[in-house]
């Protein structure tokens, strides 16, 4: 039986894993598909702390040989279910294992928007996070996709940094807090576009997208594009089991969740800010919490 | 004038500096005394996801060149004053400076014991967090100091780590939690000497340490000392601005105060796990809070 059944190899579960193992837990990390989570597709990462410029590839390979060389074991295969218990089961799609405690740490999904190359040019022209990646286009032309909160606030966040701000909105409104609204109207260089819709991505790296605004078909001219249309959280394996926030979020005070013994951290959970900081954070809590409920059991 | 003032150069200040510059804020970071702050100092550090193993100093400097090879300007001067208002004025040692908004990234300090050696052992042998290093005494003998719950938590964390780990308490009970106390009674590998004060550290690298219980001198033979008898944040700048908790940290609703524009990052406020996995998660948070804040001004 192992201690600590950490489910997810992104940052927050490798870094629960780091401390887990430091703790001397007996710890098993389960992955379903990449090492590294979202960030491992990240062609450059610049804004976390100790590394100027890594691939996220690489930076996932230093989280995973961490918690690896500490002595966590690891599977790649799927959680299909999971059994509270004192003694807790985890069933994959290949075994099972029991744990007196488990973290979840499964992540998000960006949605795209289905668009032919989209895909090829995620990190180079297409991102999903403009707190990332923004700055890679200081005094550049950049579009935003999207019409609700983030939307607006990842144009106002580039306006800051980029030269021109296109802000590509679906409907003919933006769906967003008031004062967000007036701010972005308010940006000499933001161009909102109501009504329309990207119908194509030209480039090897992005140089342009064709916008269909009312019905008339435009080219613009821009090196990056924010895909800001949503974030859906990747709680199938426990949401009978935990609570969900209005979004499908884990809900959580600080990791901890409803159930005892069973921990939450990083994208997966409710939060504001999901950054590799904020996740690495939430392994590093949720590892502790983890570690105290053992002991005390 | 500056759109963020840091106050602070550890890893949560240098962190805010990195997502300030690269969300394009105008930002100036003041340090009174070390860069890093108290991670500087440590010999290895294992427990930052990213690097399996680096020296405090050289992993604060790679936070710091982040910081400023992203254009963050700093100076070594002390911070005397700060004047609130809707342009906030920075006072030093040397000089005055005006910001939108201010981060305050102070730290805290470990309280120390006052024997001879003990700060020339900082880190070879004597450690202040034992979250951070007490994975490096697998399977040895040390002595942890001090009567209340970090203690007696430090004590319960080593014993799953160590050989066996002596308390050594200065009255005739440990005052914390009971369940923390039924614990680590209960725990094999963990003696508790009540009555007891450490009169002696020996050894170029710890060797022992010399322990008067009750009156009577002893020699305990311990690879690693943990002090744990207190934390003090470094809040004399702003005790009189902001609202500090019980023990004299910086209240704080994720990163914000009760003043507009001035937002708290790191082991200066209220908290429950001081690490650099959670001084990063702050420099975040707070950076993009403070971001938010002079976007909507």
């Amino acid at each position: 039986m192992y201690d600590l059944i950490i489910i997810g190899a992104g940052p927050a579960g490798l870094t629960a894993g780091i401390y887990a193992r430091r703790a001397n837990l007996k710890t098993l990390i389960l992955e379903k598909e990449t090492i590294g989570g979202q960030i491992s597709s990240s062609p450059v990462v610049e804004n976390y702390p100790g590394y100027e410029e890594i691939s996220g590839a690489e930076l996932s390979n230093h989280f995973f040989n961490q918690a690896i060389n500490l002595g966590a074991d690891f599977e790649i295969e799927e959680v299909v279910k999971i059994i509270d218990g004192k003694i807790k089961k985890v069933i994959t799609d290949i075994g099972e294992y029991e744990a007196k405690a488990i973290i979840i740490a499964t992540g998000a999904r960006h949605r795209l928007l289905g668009l032919e190359n989209e895909s090829d040019l995620l990190g180079k022209g297409i991102h999903l996070c403009a707190t990332c990646d923004g700055a890679f286009y200081k005094n550049k032309n950049v579009a935003v996709v999207g019409g609700a909160n983030t939307a607006v606030q990842n144009a106002i966040y580039l306006s800051n940094i980029c030269k021109r701000v296109f802000l590509i909105c679906r409907k003919d409104k933006l769906k967003c807090e008031k004062r967000l609204l007036q701010k972005v109207e308010d940006m000499a260089n933001v161009d909102i576009l109501y009504n329309s819709n990207i119908k194509k991505i030209n480039g090897a790296e992005l140089e342009s997208i064709i916008v269909d605004e009312n019905g008339k078909q435009k080219k613009i001219e821009v090196e990056g594009l924010f895909i800001s249309i949503g974030l859906d959280p990747n709680n199938e394996l426990a949401s009978d089991l935990l609570e969900l926030g209005s979004n499908g979020y884990f809900l959580s005070d600080d990791c901890k969740t409803v159930k005892s013994g069973i921990f939450v951290a990083g994208d997966c959970r409710t939060k504001d800010v999901r950054q590799l900081t904020t996740a690495v954070n939430d392994g590093t809590i949720a590892a502790i919490l983890a570690m105290s409920y053992i002991n005390e059991m």
